[in-house]
């Protein structure tokens, strides 16, 4: 077909425009996605890679007698969102894109991506960064190892790492992991209330909207040899409500939670103390040299989407809405049974809605409410719904974490899936 | 102006496509680039970072009275290959391009790109990689600790690393800084021969070819309570003949050294045990849940070119050529002098380019051959040329390292610094 356009052409950059293309229109009947490095097959073509419970090459077979997928925090609920804006959300990275270890100015740290950090939490009222330091790391699950090397002594006797039930596992499980002579994880904050041995110092996670429940939360314990980690990871207008913007001494946050890119590996933490900023950075330069390049060049695409896009609030009004539909939804089902509850949260207002606003929480932390039910993964199991056991986060098994940032295929099936078990009983 | 093509027309990525182009051709006088995520002008458009001593916004004004840089291992020489290949290197990401934590499979590993890997050492004959697993890093950084981590017993005695002088620091201070009660550095492997004492485990990094002298090496200790982390970052005939394909039981390669793409912090990890193997995945998964997908993505497309270009050498051909070049230009200079003297290394049988080739190393490890000359990095920094210490190296300070693997304006200024220092004795 001869075409004929007034416009700029592309020369070296063409093959990369099509083949990107290429994949892209590949559709895969909505339940799935076609990638540059997905599976190829013969014809040396990338192939559909299907939504759980969808197969088939073009993934239009549904598996009727498969189980709902709401175990793992993928937030591909944000994908729709990208598709949508394919334009100016797309990078094209050249053969020669900064081959180097450092930038200009000699950091792992690219300053145009720091700048809009600041802007997008100044614009959004989450989070005080004037007058504090930025690293990033590869996905928050770097930095919060970072901050626990960094707040703990040297030489001395070890920290003590401690969460407040129930908690993201990945606290223990990666204190434990490197098990330095700096620190060790010693349990839950209820264990040291009013016993903390000044001759120590404490590390206390806090997670706030809290991974699973979803609640506003705030340190327990107290003293001066008490630092806290704070992962603000769901601190996003997405998941809570913005009462005030946060302003701890050590925040963690993630690209993951607040764009849906969980697979790119970039967080960033923001600090108040120097020393710590130092220690973190020295943390980054031993594990991994910085965050990749690639990492940090598109997180400046998508947040050039999010900060620039002729409506300044669009991704926050979709996630908004897609969350809020959900919990809506799940409500509805899960209020027609007294064999299941879900976690109790308050509207609250919310500073960048200027609002009251509804709930959307990232996770349902659902219970089995009958004292016999003493395994509630296993009864949801038994249903054809996978969730996640409340003892992964140090908490009764009466409870099970559901995820709700899903696909929404994912989300459509659990609601079935729910409906059914809800109407047996 | 009006362009007819009878060829695909680029629709959502043309934004991507045309940003792209024009960053790449903002020229810098060939000595600098322009970067997407570069320094942005009032104007909005990124700008020139220039080479070491060019200056202006086009990087056209040489400082005459600036050092030659010679410190870092940045390997731009590769830069001018990506140039050439601008149309078949080039990526375009899309805002939606897997979101999710892991590739279909579950893990956090691009299969593709793991085949890819498997071709690669095939072809180059470098590295033995049948029945053998395979995991990716953060660059070779990341790995190199997560193989200390992951040859380390548990709670049992701390295994002790070593390393034979000169070696690359990061061996030491990486394991110094995360001070595992699992592992503790214990200096050179001089101090423990026949002194393997079999209760405890030992490691013992060997880096072939050597960073900092270019030297074919092998394991120093011996015994059953001996493993061995081999860094085999040089091991491309871009810098040393491959006599052999390496077939050692942990093998750390990085892209940095291959396709000079140190920035993107990809490596990866060949490992004949199978519960080594596994330590390693769990190490990758605390510590980053693997490596960012941007990453792997432009590695793939990286080794695309290397094994499907037309010419299936040509990379290996290029940095051959630009390093022979190099070298014989660095030798022919000090020669002149008796004050310095570069290490001695032996041509040697080359398996890939099947005959012997001449000498083409990463770093010159240059000594100043007085007595008194006890600090030779002092001397060159008096000439304007700054390298890096011997000390650093846990060497002699008789001994500098210099990178012959930077751009080719920071080794015309290192030549030029050398030749004036050299006719002055």
């Amino acid at each position: 077909m001869m075409v004929c356009r007034g416009e700029w052409e592309a020369t070296w950059s063409r093959k990369a425009a099509e083949e990107a293309e290429t994949v892209a229109a590949i559709e895969c009947s909505g339940h799935g996605k076609a990638y540059l490095d997905g599976v190829v097959l013969k014809g040396h073509q990338p192939g559909c890679e299907c939504h759980d419970c969808y197969t088939g090459s073009d993934c239009s077979k549904f598996l009727s007698n498969c189980s709902a997928n709401a175990g793992s925090g993928d937030p591909y609920f944000l994908e729709p969102f990208w598709t949508k804006h394919a334009a100016s959300s797309g990078v094209l990275v050249s053969g020669w894109h900064r081959m180097g270890y450092t930038y200009s100015d000699g950091s792992y740290i690219s300053q145009l991506l720091l700048d809009y950090l600041q802007k997008l939490h100044a614009r959004v009222g989450n989070a005080i960064t004037e007058g504090k330091h930025i690293v990033f790391g590869s996905g928050s699950t770097q930095l919060l190892n970072a901050a626990v090397y960094a707040l703990s002594p040297n030489h001395s006797s070890p920290a003590k790492v401690v969460a407040t039930a129930p908690y993201y596992p990945v606290y223990r499980t990666q204190t434990q992991f490197f098990n330095s002579r700096d620190f060790s994880y010693e349990g839950d904050t209820s264990s040291w209330i009013n016993k903390t041995d000044s001759n120590y110092t404490f590390i206390e996670f806090v997670t706030s909207p809290n991974n699973p429940d979803g609640k506003l939360t705030k340190e327990v314990l107290e003293g001066d040899n008490v630092k806290s980690i704070n992962d603000r990871a769901y601190y996003w207008p997405h998941y809570t409500p913005i009462p005030s913007p946060a302003d701890d001494d050590l925040m963690i946050f993630t690209i993951s939670k607040l764009t849906g890119h969980a697979g790119s590996r970039f967080g960033w933490a923001i600090i108040k103390d120097e020393a710590v900023y130092e220690k973190m950075l020295t943390y980054l330069e031993m594990n991994t040299m910085g965050v990749s390049r690639e990492a940090q060049l598109r997180a400046l695409k998508l947040l050039d989407v999010v900060l620039h896009g002729d409506d300044e609030k669009e991704i926050f009004q979709f996630a908004y809405s897609t969350m809020t539909n959900r919990w809506k939804r799940l409500k509805e089902t899960i209020s027609k049974s007294k064999r299941f509850s879900l976690q109790k949260l308050s509207p609250q207002y919310c500073t960048f809605f200027k609002r009251e606003r509804d709930l959307s929480p990232a996770y349902a932390w659902l219970k089995c409410e009958r004292e016999e039910d003493k395994n509630c993964y296993e009864i949801l199991e038994a249903a054809g719904i996978n969730g996640r056991q409340g003892s992964v986060y140090s908490a009764d098994n009466h409870y099970v974490r559901l995820s709700l940032i899903r696909s929404q295929d994912d989300f459509d099936i659990l609601i079935n899936k729910l409906n059914t078990l809800v109407a047996k009983h």
